[in-house]
């Protein structure tokens, strides 16, 4: 009967993994290469698809199949109790919502992407509008269906970072702001203002040589991966033999392509290095969003700004613009990739700022899930906030709540996680430093040791432990956001 | 109840042609992008979604769904008609197969692929075999499980062009070869040899360059597909409006890129030109392998090797290489790239042996499927035929059985309708030239009167009309090869 049981489970399993992964190369194909005309049929099809999801995923079979494993969990493998618990998750996170609403949601996301591309690049807000008033009245009546207790924004930061709440953030970006604004102050005041050189005219076949001659160094296997180029830049994992990135390019900005290519290659490294054990699974996967973004923020900050790696790497980028970073010292570089300005596009910002830009976001979605707010609001409480946090105001709404893909795609309780991912790197990266000589290691751009090290305390457990205990199991002691502070007023302070 | 069985219909219709739109964008994927390390578990997705389209569609309900709606055939619109048609036919064609049996053989092609692409990489016809000896094994399993009486090669050609049978294509191969033999012998004596500027070094951007600017012009339409790279150009269709072709460059001539782009241009062309009154549909997409090479071949050999054609273009194309095409005239342009020369690899081949190279094919395919061959004698069989048919023989199995991909998909029963297509063609264009006059459209490149006449008699209805009802609508009579050879020697022996 267990052993019957098992086997189901790992049939379910593998199914609705080959539906997912059909889900992801949808919508990969649709931010990538689809074509315009063909959004309607796409949007029939996701639908179609999420119902097949759905359909095969929430039923009684499987809810009593989930429970009796559960009730014998003493007994599992550590796969297949990792498993059930995932699964478990899934389950009550939607079996309350009906399938037409499921399905009928999936049809509005996979529309609502095009409608802000648009609105985004004509810089008008009330393209997109109706979508996101749409998007919201399905999300809260979701939230609602789920019926979980304490703050209703819970419910869905907890998708995104298990066990975080709004109690957590709330202390942790407090504490953050008290240390940061002040930081961030003084090291605008005392900086090295020569950074112009960032802007020359950089010709983009060779800042693409440089993203493919990166890529590989850092750990990358191109064998079960690709990189290409897509306005957003982002990784999907198909599967761990297949995880593939995108960067982006603008011919009058030499860093930009260099630290999106370092920052998606972090997250790719994460899905090349999970343990094949787990075979086309829910586990194969990485286990949340922090955690992610704490593997793509230690490879593009931690590593990527550390100033022994560009000991190594800035003579190849020289060697590749010979005339233009003819004058650029190693010193002059470090500066200019470092430089902290209060600026208004989140993806662009340095580290010191780049958590404020994130609590703007967290506010206004505590916001929208605590209160009855009309969207057409949003666009000034944006800005408001921008004002307040960074001392600067969006002058359209393409610089301003536009400026994110997140909301299109129904992503609320998404943001928070970037922050925590930061203070979660930093908390790796000091438990790192008393195992290995990080910075010698990047000097000779010797990735073994740093990859080892993520890989076995990291990356191989893919969604088989939740968020708590890996940094539990990595670093001795739970999540402490005390050593991102100390990172960085050592990195900036100084 | 009708009603109600209308609604259901149009419900399965919906959903299989989702999972059928995943289907495509997986094989789009594999054959484009995706990772060589991704195999495994591509190969286990294609396996699992044709699980869920299998057991989706062949079940009681819908068996007596189809039967119920049949029986009140006079009743039903034309729309319901043919899906009633169209998915009768498909479930014909695999009911009979056990699910396990249909999902393993989906496994097993999704892999053999990979398998194909590595022994003709290795000139080695060995890596291949075992993966083909198990595919004819199945499919020789899948006929007989069919049932069908007759020729058991007649069960697969139906497949691909409904109401073909090896009885017809022996008197359509008889005819043609008697004709064409000596015709190659005439042409190939008095032709100019004067060809070798094909072969000079022809910048890959500027081939690229050529090929964006005509595939608009012929109609295409980029708002609703895409032109992308692949080792073996071919041309996809995710919806009506979401057309994708591949076309491939070689730096060493000049017109393979061309002829492939206006060659899979034609099959997108009748993709995209499907009425939309059919939606997301079984009826959205062309009728069968024989009408859609009789668009392509038409565009690429009928339009695209008319002189007319290249009076326009051909000035186009010289200011694109001023040096390379500076002493090429129209005549000389024209009289090579209608070359007819005895060579081993059918998709380089000229108008007129071409179909000596499907006889190849259709003669192995014969054999295999009525006798019982050892899959390792094909080498030698393949090229006795080859010296048979075109006095040549392949110094290795890359230029010769492993030269083409089809086998390693399972498609047998393909490859005649290459040969139909351009008889096709043929008694298309004789039509269209008693309503319009073609050679004049062509000098001007004003497409429009031919697309149109394209689009009304044959890309429009989709697969709603078989094969058979679309040439008799169209030139008012059945299918007559004699039209093929007629044009063959009005063009060829003068």
């Amino acid at each position: 009967m267990l052993t019957e049981n098992i086997e189901k489970l790992n049939k379910l399993d593998s199914k609705l993994s080959a539906v997912f992964y059909t889900q992801s190369l949808l919508e990969w194909d649709a931010e990538t290469i689809a074509s315009i005309g063909g959004v309607e049929e796409r949007a029939i099809v996701a639908g179609k698809i999420s119902e097949i999801y759905f359909n095969t995923f929430i039923n009684t079979d499987v809810e009593n199949l989930l429970e009796e494993l559960n009730e014998r969990k003493a007994e599992l493998d550590e796969i297949t109790k990792a498993k059930v618990s995932i699964y478990k998750r899934k389950f009550d996170n939607i079996a309350k919502i009906p399938v037409k609403d499921y399905s009928d949601y999936q049809v509005l996301i996979s529309k609502s992407y095009s409608a802000w591309e648009k609105a985004k690049n004509e810089e008008d807000f009330s393209i997109f509008a109706p979508f996101l008033e749409k998007i919201i009245i399905y999300q809260k009546k979701f939230i609602k269906l789920r019926g979980k207790s304490g703050h209703p924004y819970n419910t869905i930061l907890d998708d995104f970072e298990p066990g975080i709440t709004v109690e957590i953030l709330d202390e942790f970006f407090d504490k953050l702001r008290d240390s940061i604004v002040p930081l961030v102050q003084k090291v605008c005041d005392k900086q090295s203002k020569d950074i112009d050189f960032i802007n020359q005219k950089f010709d983009i076949a060779k800042q693409a040589e440089f993203s493919e001659y990166i890529i590989p160094k850092l750990g990358f296997d191109n064998s079960r991966g690709m990189m290409t180029t897509s306005v957003h830049p982002f990784t999907l994992n198909l599967s761990r033999n297949d995880v593939r990135i995108t960067t982006h390019f603008q011919e009058n900005n030499i860093t930009e392509s260099i630290f999106t290519t370092i920052h998606e290659t972090g997250h790719a490294m994460y899905e090349q290095n999970i343990s094949e054990k787990y075979g086309l699974s829910a586990l194969t996967t990485g286990v949340s969003m922090g955690i992610h973004e704490s593997q793509s923020r230690l490879y593009e900050n931690n590593l990527g700004r550390n100033i022994n790696f560009w000991n190594f790497n800035l003579p190849i980028l020289k060697h590749l613009y010979e005339k233009e970073l003819k004058d650029v010292s190693i010193g002059k570089w470090y500066a200019a990739v470092n430089h902290v300005k209060r600026s208004l596009i989140r993806i662009e910002a340095d580290e010191v700022t780049y958590p404020l830009h994130i609590m703007v976001r967290y506010e206004i979605e505590k916001k929208i899930f605590s209160e009855d707010i009309d969207v057409n609001e949003l666009p000034s409480i944006w800005n408001d906030l921008y004002e307040e946090y960074l001392g600067i105001r969006p002058k359209n709404d393409a610089e301003g709540i536009l400026q994110d893909v997140h909301w299109s795609g129904g992503d609320f309780g998404y943001f928070p996680s970037y922050a925590l991912g930061s203070a979660y790197a930093a908390q790796f990266e000091k438990t790192m430093r008393k195992k290995m000589d990080i910075d010698k290691d990047l000097n000779n751009l010797e990735m073994d040791e740093i990859k080892e090290w993520l890989k076995e305390n990291i990356h191989k457990y893919g969604s088989s432990k939740m968020p708590s205990e890996i940094i539990k199991d990595a670093t001795g002691e739970k999540f402490n956001s005390d050593y991102y502070i100390e990172y960085l007023y050592n990195k900036y302070d100084n």
